[in-house]
Formats: C-alpha cells, sequence, structure tokens
C-alpha cells in the first residue's frame, strides 16, 4: 500500500481544489460509487442569531485539506492502527441545490442528495447549514429501517411550532422524535437557555428522549453515556458544533459556554463506532465567518475524519 | 437652542444605550409622533452569497452614535448651516418582528412597520436587512399617492422568477415596477455581473427605468442624474450599501469592485432633496460582521444622518 | 404565565433594541422601580495594556440578546428550575457619563449611578468598563451596612500608589480593603506577574485577604472557596473577565494564561448565592473588540443571567 | 442559449465546490481541451514581508463563484454585451505542486503547467501565489514566439541579484527581460521604495522597459498607456494584485499606498485586449488571510473574469 | 555610498527589532546627536469614540520596517531622486512615559520629550496616541520661535471646553491657537459632524484660522492650499490620520468618510516642504487595532518617511 | 533591590519598544555578555499549510511587554516566591538574518546566532519562525556536549525525506536523532494525522524516543513524564505552540485539536528544571496574524518567562 507521494505530486495540504479531504468529486448523482459519500448543505434561514452556516462546507472542505499528507490512511500512534485506508472510498458529491427565500424547497433537495447517497450504498454524510438541514436528512430514512439518534449539541432543538415555525434551527429533534423510524433520542450536552421551553423538555421526554448535560456526560463518561442507547440499536449522529465549548469552536450562530471539549466528543463516537453500526451522520451549524482562527472548521473536518476512521475500522474488525 | 451638554450629561459617543442617533425608543407603533421614523428590518434569507444583514440594524445604530455629540444641531461648515436642528423629531421605532424559515411572514411583519409610519406622519427610514425588504417597503406605499423609485446600487435587483424565487433580494425593482403607484425607476450604480441577466434588463428597459453605471453617473455629475428624474415626483430613495465602492463598504454580501465613493451618492441625495419630495427611504445590506473596521456601518449611518438633515432643511426651506 | 412570544412578537435574539436582556430602558434614575438595575460603566483610562472596555456595556448588552427568546423564565434541565420569572423585575439604566481625560470626574459619575440603584432598592449590576469603575461603586455602598468582597480575577489589583495613581485598574481591591464598611476579601484566581507585586500581596494579607490561585481553587471546589467566606456576610461580587482563561475570555485588556473554565466560576456565584445575600455586582475588563467571535461578551451575558437567576431563585426560595 | 438555472439546479454563488468560476476541474494535465486553463501557484516563500499568498489561488477561487450565477454568459449594460458565452471553454486544471523549502523544484512545477497549458493550446492563467511564480511562467514561454511583457504593479522587481537571491518576489522583471524572447516590458503603477533600488530603475531602462507611475498612467489614460505598447505585440499580462491601491487589495503582502482604483486597471485591460494578442497572464500576490472583507479576492476574480471576457470579445469580433 | 546589504545583512522588512525605520534606539534623551528624533507619545485617554491609539506607535514603527530594504536611501523614479540618504541621521528615541488615568503628567512627559528633541536640534517627530498629544507637543515650542500651524484632519478639534474637559482630542487646536509663538493655522480636511459645534467654527475663524474641507482642498490643489500659508513661516504639521478617507485609514477612533486620498496629502506634504521650513510634526490617532489589514499603519509609515525625505531634500537643496 | 518605576519612568506595558521583556538589545554578537540570550529566527518557508511564523518573533516580543512592569522580578503566590529578579542578566539580540528563498543560508544564519550565544555563555532561547528552525540550533551544539532533547508538539516531525525534502518543518526531531551528541528524545503532545507517517513513528522508536500522546502524558503526570528523561541529562526543549490547544494557541500554521492546556506545560517545564540542567530551547510556530485575540503569543510570551525563572531559581538554588 503506497502513500500517494511515493509515485506522484507531494500535495501538500495548502495545495489543490478543496473537496473533502481532497477525494474524488462526483457531480452525478446517480453514480455514486463509494462506502461514503460527503454532501454539503449550506441552508442557514433557519437561525435565530448569526447567519453564515451556508459557508459551512465550502470551510470544512478546506479545513480537511489540513489532514491529506497523501499517505496511505492515517497512523495514530494511541491506537496503533492506520485509519481510512484506501480500501475505504469516500467521495465528494458536492453540495445541494439552496433556494434563497424557500425554505421547504430548499429542505426538499437535501432531502434528494441524502436519497441519492443512500440509494447507492453509500455512508451520507452531510455537513451544514443550521441544524434544521437535519430535518429533511431524517425524512431520508423513511423506509431504511429503524434508528436511534445521537444528538450532540448545546441545545435540545425541541421546539414544536412558535409563530407557526416548524422546520427552524429550534425543532429538528422533535420533528424526528416525530418520525414512526426514529426509536429514540440520546441528547448530550444540553445547557443553557435556548428556543427550546421547559414544555419541550418534557415533551421529549415523554417522547422518549434521554437528555445529558455536559456535566453528567463527565459523570458517565463516553463509555458511560454510550452504554445508555440500547444494544443492536442502529444510530444515526447529529453532531451540532455548538455542543463543543466556544474555546474550540467560536466559530457558529449561537455559541453557548460550558460546552464539550475535544476528546470528550471524540471519545463519545469512537464509543458508538466500536458498539453500533453508524448509518449517517451530520454536522451542523460551522459558521466560519465568525472565527478567523479556522479553529472551528478544523475541529470539524478532524472530528469527521477521525468519526469515519473509527466506523470503518469497526467494519473491518468485524 | 441649548447643546444637550450644556445642561445634562457630556453622553460621548461611546456612553448609552444605541438607538438610531440615540433617539427616543417608541415602542408602541400606534404612539409614533414624529416627523421622521427609523425601523430596522434585520431579514437576510433573501440572499445569494454572504448573509448577516440581519445584524445592520444594530450595527447601523451603533454607528449613528459617533454623530451623536449633544449639539444642537450637526452644523456643516461647507454650507455653512445647521442641520436637524432639535425641531426635527426623529424616532426609533425598533424592528420588524422577523421569523426564521419564513419570507412571507417577515415581510408582512416589515410592511405592516411602515404603514404604521406612514399612518403616523412620519417619514419611514427603514435599515435592512437585505434588498428583499424593500420588497414590502414599496407595496406599504399603496393608496399613499405615485411615487418615483431612485436606487443607488450595484445590481439591477430585476429577476422576474428563479427556481419560483420571486422576493429575494436580486428582484425588487422588479416587484417595484409591477405597482401601479411606482411610476418610473431610476437606478444607479448599476455595474458587473449579477443575478440579473441580459433579459431583466432589457425588461426593466421596457418597464421604464433609467439605468446607470457608475461611470455615467460620473459623466452626467449628481446634478445631471438627478435631473433625470421627472419634475415634481415624489421620490423613494432605496440605498444598497454595495452601491459604494468596497474600499468604504466591504461589510456586504455581495461586493462589487467599481462603486461610487462618497461624495458621489452625498451629492446625489442633497440634489434628491433639494428638488424632490422624499417620502420615504429604506438602506440595505449592510453585513457588519464582514467588515471588522466598522466603517461600513459608519459609511451608513453618516449618509442617512446628512440626507435627512438635506430632506428637513428643504422642507424648511419652502 | 405566558410566554411572551405567544401574545406577541416572536423577538428572536436578533430582532430589537439591545438593553439588557432586552430588559426595559429607565432614563429617569428617579424612577427606577425593580428588583435588579443594570448600568454599564464605559471608562478604560485606568487601562495598563490594551483600551476597549468602554465597549463592554454595549457588547455585553447585545450579547445578552442571544438569551432572550421570550420565554416566561430560564428554564435549566440539571436544576430542573426555571430561573428569573416574569415576577424577577430587571430594568436597564443606561450607562454612567464618562468624561474623556477626566478620571475623577467619570468614577464621580458611577458612584451616582449605583447609589441611585440602592436609593430605588434594586441589586446594583455594573458592566464596566476597566476595572478601577469598582472603585465608586464600592464608595457607593457607604452607609449601606458591612459587606466582604468576592472578587474572581486574574491579577490581586493591590497597587498602593504608583507614579500617583490610585485609581487605576491595578488598585480597586486596596481602595477598597481601605473602607470601613468592607470587612474582608476573597480574591480567586489570581496567578502570574501583574501590575501588583510582592508588597501587594503582603499587605493584602496583612488587610484580612484571602488569596487563591486557579489551582488552589481547582484542589477546594466551589463549595470549599465559597465555605472560606464568613457565614452571614452580605456579599458583593466582582467578577473581572479576565479571571476566566483567554480560551474563553480573550476579549479583555491583560489576558492571563491558565485561568477559570466556565463551570468553576459558574459553580462558585452558585454556591455564593445559596449561602450568602449577594448586594451587588460588577462585571468588568470586557473589551470586545479584541474579540472578534464574541464569545467574550456572549460569556459575559451568560454569566450575569445565570447569576442573577441564583440569586432570586436563592430569595425566593427563603 | 439556455441559461443553466433553467434545467438544472439554481446554484446560487454561496453553493458548490469552489473551482474557477465553478467551471470543470481537468485532473490529468495531459487531457486539457479548452481555450483557457486557469492554474493556482500556491507558493510564498520569495516574498519579503507577509507571507500567505500560498492561499491565493484558494481564495479567488471561492471568490470566483459570487460571479457564477448560471446565466448564458456575463451581460455588460455598459457595453450592452455578453461576456464569456458558454462558447468560451474554461477549465481548472488546480495547483502546480509546490514542495516546502525548495524554491527550485516548486518554480519548476510550476512551469510544467504553463508548458502543459501552452501545448493543449489553452490560454493559461496562473493565480499565484507570490511574484516569484511569473518567472517560471515566462520561462514556459521558450519556443512560443516573442512576447511583450505588461506588468501592473506597485514594485518594479527589477533585482538582479542579492544574498544570492535571483528568484525572489523582487525580481521577476529582471530575469523575464534576460529572456530572448521577451521583446519589452511596460511596467505600470510602480512607486515608492521597495526593494529595487536605483541601479534597478537604470537597468531596466537600459534593457528596454517603459516604467510609468500611477499618477503618469492617469496623465496618459488607458489608451494612452496601451499605445505605448509595439504593435503587433503578443502580450503576456503579469498582474501584481499590489498595483492596486490597498483601499481594495489590502489582502497583500506589502501593500503600498496610491496605487490604481478599479476602473483603472480594468480599462488598460479592455485597451490591452482590443489593441493586443493576449498570450497568457498571471495574478499574483493576493494574500487572503490579511483582509477579513474578502474584498482582494473578489478583487482579483472580478478582474480575471473580466479580462478573460474581453479577450475572448475581441477575438470572436476578429 | 553603499547599500548595507552589500556588506551586511540582507535585513528583509519582516527581520529585527522594530524601531522606526529600524534607525538607532536612543535611550538616553540627553544623548540625541540626529537630524531627526521620532519619539512615541501613546497616550489616549483623551479620545471620545474608539480607544487603541496608545498602540499606534508601535504598530507604524512595526509597519515602516516594510519601508527597510537596506538601500543607501529611497530612490523615487517619479521624482528622479534618492530621498533619505544615509547622511540624514534618524534616530528613535521610545516613547513618552504614560501615567494611566493621568491626563496631566502624562501629557507633561511628552511636553518634556519634544523639547528634549528640540534642545538636541532634532527635528521632532511625534507619533501618538489621540490627537491631544498636539497640546504638549505645541507647548514644548514655546520659545522656539513663532511657528504656523499645519493641520490635516476631518475635524476641527477646536472645542473650548465642555463639562471641564479643555485638554482632550477635541480641543489641540483650540489650545493651540491661544499661544503666542502659534501665528495662525491652515485647516484641511475638515468635514461632517463632530465634537467641535458651530460655535467652534466661529472661534476658529475668529482666532485666524483658515479653514478647508476636502472638497474645497480638491479645487484648489496642493499648491493652492499651501500658498495660503503666509511666505515666511516656519511650519509644524499635525497629521490626524483620520483626514484620510477610512477606505485607507479604518484604523481610528472616529473615522469620517469623505476623506483624502493619499496622493492628496502626499503632495501638500511635498509643497509645504518645499516652501516652507518644517519645524516639526506629530501623526496621531492611528488605531491599529481597528484594522487588521494594517494598511493604516502602513499609510503612516509610508506618509512619515516620504515626508521626511521631501524636508531634507529641500533643506540640502538650499 | 528596588523595582525600576520607583525611580524612573513608570513604564507600563504598552510604552516603549518592544524587546524581548523590554531587556536590552544587544546588536553586536561579539559583545552578547549576559545569563540569557533571545534570537528571533523569522523563518517559515518549511510551513506545509498556514504560513506567517516570521512575524513570530515581533509578536512575542511585543506580548512580552505585557509581564514588564518594571518590578523587581516577578513574584508568584502560589510557590511564595520572585522570579528572574534582576540578578538574571537577559538580552535580546534580534534576529537571525533570513534569506528568501533560500533555505540553506537562511539556516546558517540561524546556526550562526545560536553559536554565538553558547560562545558567550548564555542560555541560547531562540523563538521562531516555524519547527525547521529548530535544525540549525541543534547544529549549532555540536561540541557542546552531550544532550537530551525534550519537544513538546501536537507533530511527531519524523519525517526523512519526501520529494526530496529533508529540512522542512516535518523533519526537525529526525535530524536532531541522528546527530550523535543527542542521545535521546522526549516527544510529548503527539496526536493526530501529521506529516509523519507510520514510518516515521516506527523510526523514531527505533532511535530511542519516548513518545507520549496528550492523554498518556494526562495519566502520567507532569512528574510522571520528566521522571521518564535519563537522570543527569542534560536538556534541550523544544517547544512547537501547537502542542497546546487550539483554544489558546489558534496563531499557528498547523492547528490540531486536543492540546495540553496552560499549566500542563508549565508544569512540565517546571519540573524539568528542578530535575535538569536546561541548556538551550526554541519555541516555534506562532504565525500571530491567525490569532486577532494574541492570545497565542502572550501565551508563548508567558510559558517563556516563566520557564526562564524556573531555570534560574534552579540554578541559584544548587
Amino acid at each position: 500500500m503506497a502513500n500517494s507521494y511515493d509515485t506522484g505530486r507531494l500535495n501538500l495540504p495548502f495545495v489543490g481544489i478543496s473537496t473533502f479531504g481532497k477525494r474524488p468529486y462526483v457531480e452525478d448523482w446517480s453514480k455514486i460509487d463509494a462506502d461514503v459519500a460527503v454532501m454539503g448543505a449550506p441552508f442557514d434561514f433557519g437561525t435565530q442569531f448569526r447567519a453564515g452556516a451556508r459557508f459551512g462546507p465550502r470551510s470544512v472542505r478546506e479545513a480537511s485539506t489540513l489532514f491529506s499528507f497523501g499517505h496511505a490512511g492515517a497512523y495514530d500512534h494511541e491506537d496503533d492502527c492506520t485509519y481510512l485506508p484506501s480500501s475505504v472510498r469516500i467521495v465528494d458529491i458536492g453540495d445541494a441545490d439552496i433556494i434563497h427565500t424557500d425554505t421547504a424547497r430548499s429542505h426538499a433537495n437535501i432531502k434528494t442528495g441524502v436519497q441519492a447517497m443512500l440509494a447507492a450504498g453509500a455512508l451520507p454524510v452531510v455537513i451544514g447549514g443550521d441544524h434544521s438541514v437535519n430535518i429533511p436528512c431524517i425524512e431520508a430514512f423513511e423506509g431504511q429501517g429503524d434508528i436511534h439518534i445521537l444528538q450532540i449539541d448545546a441545545h435540545l432543538d425541541f421546539v414544536d411550532e412558535r409563530h407557526g415555525v416548524r422546520v427552524g434551527h429550534g425543532s429538528p429533534m422533535r420533528r424526528a422524535a416525530e418520525k414512526p423510524w426514529v426509536k429514540g433520542l440520546t441528547q448530550v450536552g444540553i445547557r443553557n437557555v435556548s428556543s427550546t421551553a421547559r414544555e419541550g423538555y418534557e415533551a421529549a421526554r415523554a417522547m422518549g428522549s434521554d437528555i445529558l448535560s455536559v456535566r453528567q456526560m463527565r459523570e458517565l463518561g463516553a463509555q458511560g453515556v454510550i452504554a445508555r442507547i440500547p444494544k443492536g440499536a442502529r444510530v444515526y449522529v447529529t453532531l451540532d458544533i455548538d455542543g463543543f465549548c466556544p474555546s474550540i469552536a467560536p466559530g457558529t450562530g449561537t455559541p453557548s459556554h460550558g460546552g464539550f471539549l475535544y476528546y470528550e466528543v471524540l471519545e463519545m463516537l469512537q464509543e458508538v463506532a466500536k458498539n453500533h453500526e453508524v448509518v449517517g451522520m451530520d454536522l451542523v451549524e460551522v459558521a466560519p465567518d465568525y472565527d478567523p482562527t479556522q479553529s472551528t472548521s478544523i475541529l470539524a473536518a478532524q472530528i469527521l475524519l477521525n468519526f469515519l476512521g473509527f466506523i470503518f475500522h469497526a467494519r473491518a474488525g468485524q
């Protein structure tokens, strides 16, 4: 298994077109042939404070090049393991088409993209965009079997309806919980005042949600949290970047202090990858222009690439 | 006529709550009693590149405090004139209520605000938000007599419909031109490729629009441009901050090089104030977080305050 | 108890005039009728490195809107408690008048404001400005009974006099300790080299101060620290934002690495609210223009609103 | 000729992978089949003040999406002309491979790319990178016939050798002038102290260079400047972004006040396109991270797309 | 006359300690032996909007290194002249000592520094700091013969007293006009509302000031403006960076649109250097942290170095 | 032992020329007479992602002034110790001369500087620049006795050669390990994918390296880590700022999440100072322009000054 720079270009991180991980771009969604397909969902009309998540996909792609050194996989000395060997085929299928002023059609286009990835048998990875993009993602799983949702987030996102709004970024988990194919939710990192009021928490619990704060997660540990997900559940992970502490993820619309540090999330993801089939994921709310250091986008890319590594390492081991 | 600091506080620009020009805040829209009413319209789902104009109203208000020194009016040594004496009553009525994900209801709320200002007999001043907020502003003028629109902008904004979108920030002038009470448009500063294609220009001209580029305006001069507006026309001014050169207005969604410098716009506004009844205005597309220097917001505040000075100086002189 | 959006506007965080928490603005200081009054003290001539804290009040007000969703209080799922129900009346009284070049008169105006809040029976909350604004705050407590000061800060601020300076931001705790009505100080978070030299530490200890570093606080825990405050003491809290780690509070004049993370401070404040009467507070040294992410201002707003919630929850429970 | 959004996606500027102008990416340099080929040259070890031009290609590509609305060409109402109709085939061939620490090999890789574009019969467009990348560009023209160089720049870039350095960003025009196939240089915008000392100016003039300052260009006008280029000359254009005024191009390594405004350069480029065969171009020294407003990158993209429009309009008219 | 890099180090702009122009640092003010002495006056408590000018000296020094290439003087091809040959001895004497909270003592220390430079026979160059630092500069000229002041500024700075403030940055020209040794003022660039009200303009004219706006200067031309200064007058130049357009000088406390472009100021300075003895200068109000592009500081350094070149070229020619 | 402000200037941090710690500048490297000599190495052509470390020395010097209050040493209340009393003589010798485009000569100049410091008997402290500057630093120790290297870093930096590159910032530890006088390496903080692939780790271990991740260090504790360094070893410390968490050190070229917090590194350095002779150090990869908050530079200065304090406290105690 050769490193790509042995035979071709050195291809330093700052060189070249920014697809996700510098992987091939597949423009025709009927021709996806890969283990993983990555799609952007640059929609941010669902936000309630700062916008800008529309540039999330571009910035995460750009940041992902930092982790592209042309090696034949990503060696991790702690695990003594090379993740994402060349046998794991990842493609970037570009972005869902977004229609300004029109939430319904934009969401529909996102759903179409996820359906295409699922139809191709690829693991769908969606980069938001605000958290409302999770709504069409979950809708696309209709007919794909039961799923459990693991949400890492500062906010519960369980608003039912307010002033007629049902599909804003404060509602995705409510919309998910309503779906027959969503059998449960584990919501981790939830803290502070947000668009969800007390009644939202009560509704979530009534609909079977397991709500954990950052401090509660710290007491349980990563293993303890993941152990609360039903055995055998097929898990969809939705990762709102504001689940992290603003110290490492300030580039987001509604930052909330007191969030997770890096290893806390990494270890939950490694644990869920070991113990469950992961059937899809989205990473949302990166608003890169609020972080001139680019740390937020780098975090998003680093987490996604590591999580994909864990998933396919677990699959390979089975 | 006393300067306010003679009897009260020094009230330096950096001190105090940021209403527009530190003028009184009127929360109850049924109780507007003023010559000028200023309202924010923090809507930006109509944008096609960078969002962030939702923070336009806050930042323009904050910047406007720089021009608030507690003097009894604003003395201009070039004109040897004190503009905006205390007899001109300006109020800030806060923002129109914006509903995330919902363009129609957000626009409706903006229209309600402009109607309230008009009903009170105040000159309506709307701070955007993206240029789509002009659509409900113009709708609110139904039944208020005929108007002519003076648009200062980089873009023609004359898209009819595309992918079902009719009320995005690329369409306000088309929507305006369709109104029976809009008798003509003067569109100045138009340049470069934008969301309006050739057919939009043809339609605009067919619907009676007078289109001028920056270089064409420079040849005509401010007086020459304003002389093309029909005599006696009651004029509504819509000022897209991207009509200016990005050198002084980088904080906007779709910057376009080659725009106007400060005095070019100032002099057109002074000229229109001298020669026409100005019946309303909006200033749109300030996206402050893209300009860490705050120059864009300062420009917006400076232009608005000067224009108001010119208008009421002209009214006083009649 | 209704959420405000049920009957009126949705009033998203990015909409509306930025008073603290979008609470009513009371311009006439003789008419304060509230449980809590918030005043800005935008003074920063007392700084020894970066200025800019004059924009602290504006930025903290703006950030505080992020936590204003129109709910009937702030539900905290960890405590299963709704803080700050509508029965807690909070007002914003604007800023103390600051006189450039003149420290003495600026400080005097701050003192006047705090006296007005105290006279009205409101809990005074002052947003700086640099830490020297604490000096007039403490002076305003003359005749208000004995107090104990809990300071959370990177720096001891115990300089007596240097080059004639006695009221800079390096001296407030020394000035406080000299007051007969200040019975003791607990100074937490103190670390690194600063304007206070060894003799300042010796003087502080001699004057009855209890000095704790970040690491010492971590060993004691929040409860352990607060237990060192004399039982029954009425506590005034002065919170210098640089007590926090620069990772979450870079927007300050003299950052010092190794500071507190979010929950450490939150838990000390919750503990002091439970065990003591809190009689006033200031939050100082937010210099927002050094933090383009706005994390610092959001932190300040989040901490203040939570602390107020704890205080009135404790009062309600008594 | 259909607009692409009529049949497919709306494809707003903020949507999709960032190739230049969202044009097709051709990875295999032996398969370039286009009228124009765009290549990045992200090399910046040749800089003498601020680095960062290595991110020029990425940022110019990203900015170029602002001008991609899916129209069937770019309509210019001043010229009443639709530039860049779909018949002009533009491709993006990615970046030359850059080898950190190694100037010689990095330059060699750039030369290889330009040779590939020339071999394919495409007009080569190179986006730097610092101005030293012009050296391999000009070397690639060996055997391609005689050329004249039009340089728009603040600096003469005519250093022969200093401390052994012959291929830094202060020397490209000297290196070009030495080539037998370079028959002359027109150097416009030159001003202020720089790495070229008096002897460099003398050498340039001796080697046949025509040196013009910004003020001299203003006196001559765009037509007057271009008229000084020998009739019939085949022209290669090298555009250093610091030729522009820092007001619109602050994102560069060595800004120099007093530079060109937008139309001055645009009109020189339009004039040269009308009167000469343009055989290649590079645009260098965009260091995007020094311009948080992105104005510099937008300027670069806007100028390149307009210039390409002028060139192919002229070719079509012949 | 050798270039320094011929015999020693290449000494690129980004290398080395940042004194002004990389000139020698003279710590002992009794040992100044130079033609020009440069001193920082990092005082900003006199500001009425944004602070931060305290970092003006550091940033202008840092920016000045961009113009330091080790050449034996600065060759200007437009004038065909090498300015600032090594025979012109320039030293940096560091900063005046600033005392936080104490305007009077800080100003006194600035005065001491200027007196030291004058006593040594060096041309004093003071880098602010806010414009109030001009007050001690002018005071230091007592007993040095009559002077005329040429002020380039957006603001008249002619406030007599307000709320007891007489030495803030709104008053320096009033304070100067009161001095017996100041025989007249030429105030150029004045525009827009500021801290000076109508009565200030009337007082200025009564005290012999010649007030010109930007547009008036443009009509007169640089020569026309300088021709209004009495023949034979010894001129002190005070240059407020906000006299420039915010497009090139956004890094300042109180930006005002409509200011000067680069050559307008440069040519006035060249003209005054040709026609008058220049006896001192200050450049104030650079607040670098409001300009992340560093353009403002680069402008300040570029203007100062060119002006010094003009002055000593004129002296040499006499 | 007097504080300097008792007899002279107050000399606040924002005042004065920025040498390291405001210590004396020694231009002539043959006249270094000090305990510690600090040199900048502003070289960054060895970087593989973001450049900009060339401004590391300037920014760390500037940040170091924050810790310069003129006290007679730095009092630490936790240790009850005054570090860096005036008896410890520190000088700043400026920067090594960097030659753009030329890695070999730039590195050679750095080596010359370190040799000069060693020859003078001063402890050499080098501020980078990218990590490749460590290569000439270690080369300068030839003939100085055996050393052990303690590296704190996110990356192993153990690339042997790729595309001919042997002296980029991915290779310094490999180059060091090859030196006969380097007897061992302790590499702490290593994590995530980087330019070193699996074979680099294997080679490092084979060459005697002890590799520890952040989480492994946390398990061992600072004492546990330092205990793994052979007793009696003379230690050279190379500190890559990206060893820290991006939350406090975002201003670097290749940030890597999951890094060290402040006290973790501080305590390792305090421990190594107590137990070993420290013979030299470099601190590299500060790219200040990627951190507009300046936190990264402040961290670098704070760590360096504390480490020097620990070293000389240990020496004094022996």
